[in-house]
């Protein structure tokens, strides 16, 4: 017998939509393959407001944007209120980054939580400055907080190592993990200066109107910290990792490494040390024979070091919006149909 | 507290010893993280006969390979009565392939079953030849089939698929999966002839004395033929696929690759089509700029094409027999940590 969940989607843009049109596209498979029907009963955005309907919202109008909220509407004061009135099962929160503080995301998926729902989340924000607090409030009300698209959108990373590798220790990663500053240097190599490519990126929607966070290295910055912290147990802080943007590179001088045979990315890393962990991000030009000199565009790498694989890497090529929304398709399903195996410890 | 496991080894080489040196390693971690306590109350191999001690064996002693059979032994008719007398509980089946029937390695898989233990195997041929039956019988008993260590060592294929990637469709997959022929192309491209290159490769100990499994294709058919049942729910045969070897490659013409900017890797590919799937083995040469060209040695690599990511790649490199054995290890953790979601189905 095929259990219903209520979904409640905190931000509709982007990744919002793909999960929803995955959501659609994979209902037949959801319910044959894990027993899982769903209906959305609440949205929230700037936009169109909280709204709450335990009914179920139609998806087909949700994603035509013609939602009328009077005729569907609760106005509640706030997240939990908003939470019950949709009856949610599950949240997915996919508000903007503040990598600062996570704030305000920390409290939606707190809220969420202590609703007794599951929190997921594409926002790295809560990950890096409350993993160790949400995952604890989770296990306490018997949820899951969840995260895999966090990080190379939903490349299983996380939850490889969390579902697959049990007992192996990593001992450091290095990879391309930002895509918008993958874009620029391409352009870059490509004949474009730095601010034409950023530009160029911002006109394609690659990159943001704000920039900083992505070519001054925060946004790469906070995926090593999320990385340390979860897969390495260290709690690293993204103001402790060395960082390097891409701001003061000029086109002449990443086109001169691509006639020397080499190509300039902008490298994570991080690795344990006798100190504790070394953590960095920066650009850096990188050999032909290496596997990140391969990384165009929007794909992305990571190579692992592990007690047990001496290098293991993961590639993804060429994701599409429906990369990063399959994340929080996987971590609805393992919420709602796995055991969270940590809790037995 | 911690539940204590009855180990039985079916085969003790170089895996079954790396097995086993890899569970003394991690005996802390698999009590304090997963509450699991062990010990080999069974071994079986043509040299010391068929050992059974429920009390336990202990590991020092099999390692050094002083194990006293008489004092220890009890000398069962079959796979049963062993199993029976080492009241097992899990049974690791590391004999060698037989990729045209999977036997007898399927006959002991099955007796293990029977008797209510879980069966894990790095042995292709049961996958390749019994994987419906195996797993239907597992279920039956509630007990678990698992395999991950027969494609890429220990690096997560299956599991990641079945635990990290729900309703990921896969449509096709290409990769290098034979260590002993890269090796050779390896040897041939810095100089030797393929005879001299094989024989050296038989002198290191990683080709075998009878090397036409791994030159002439087919231990890499058979993992195509496993990977597109088990992740493409497709039944292919390894006689389905089509296989060319290395037999026929002359030093000249793998160094002439390398010379055009190339390099000669034998390619396991498989596609779906309308008429089911294409699915192939054989030399190619490959540009540099692709990841297949980076397989150095005994590592290996393969890109998935699926229905959310459009390439995912997995690449291992300079593997050990520790991530062989390591791959027995986390099957083992699933099978007595872990429900099986398919029953649920």
């Amino acid at each position: 017998v095929p259990r219903t969940f209520n979904l409640c989607l905190l931000g509709f843009g982007n990744v919002g939509r793909a999960l929803l049109e995955l959501l659609l596209e994979k209902r037949d498979a959801l319910r044959s393959e894990h027993g899982i029907e769903w209906r959305i009963t609440g949205v929230a955005t700037r936009r169109m407001g909280w709204i709450a309907s335990p009914a179920g919202l139609d998806p087909k109008v949700l994603l035509e944007g013609s939602v009328s909220p009077p005729s569907l509407c609760a106005r509640p004061a706030g997240v939990p209120e908003w939470l019950r009135a949709a009856q949610a099962d599950v949240l997915f929160e996919n508000t903007s980054l503040d990598f600062e503080t996570g704030e305000p995301a920390i409290s939606h998926l707190r809220a969420a939580l202590e609703h007794g729902a599951h929190a997921i989340t594409a926002n790295k924000g809560p990950v890096v400055h409350a993993y160790k607090e949400l995952s604890e409030v989770a296990r306490r009300h018997g949820r899951r907080f969840l995260f895999e698209s966090t990080v190379m959108d939903g490349v299983p990373i996380f939850s490889m190592f969390r579902d697959t590798l049990p007992l192996v220790e990593v001992t450091g990663f290095r990879g391309v993990l930002n895509s918008t500053t993958n874009v620029i240097l391409g352009g870059m190599e490509a004949g474009k200066s730095f601010a034409d490519s950023l530009r160029d990126a911002q006109v394609a929607g690659v990159a943001e109107t704000d920039p900083a966070a992505d070519i001054d290295g925060w946004d790469a910055a906070v995926k090593v910290a999320a990385l340390a912290l979860v897969l390495m147990k260290y709690p690293l802080k993204p103001q402790q990792v060395e960082r390097h943007g891409i701001r003061h590179l000029t086109g002449e001088s990443v086109r001169a490494a691509v006639a020397a045979g080499r190509r300039c990315k902008l490298v994570c890393e991080a690795e344990r040390s006798a100190a504790g962990i070394r953590a960095r991000v920066g650009p850096e030009e990188v050999s032909l024979a290496d596997a990140l000199a391969r990384v165009e565009g929007t794909s992305s790498a990571i190579t692992f070091y592990t007690d047990v694989f001496p290098a293991l890497t993961l590639f993804e090529e060429n994701p599409g919006p429906k990369a990063t929304a399959y994340g929080l398709l996987a971590d609805f399903i393992t919420a709602v149909c796995r055991a969270d195996d940590s809790m037995a410890r």
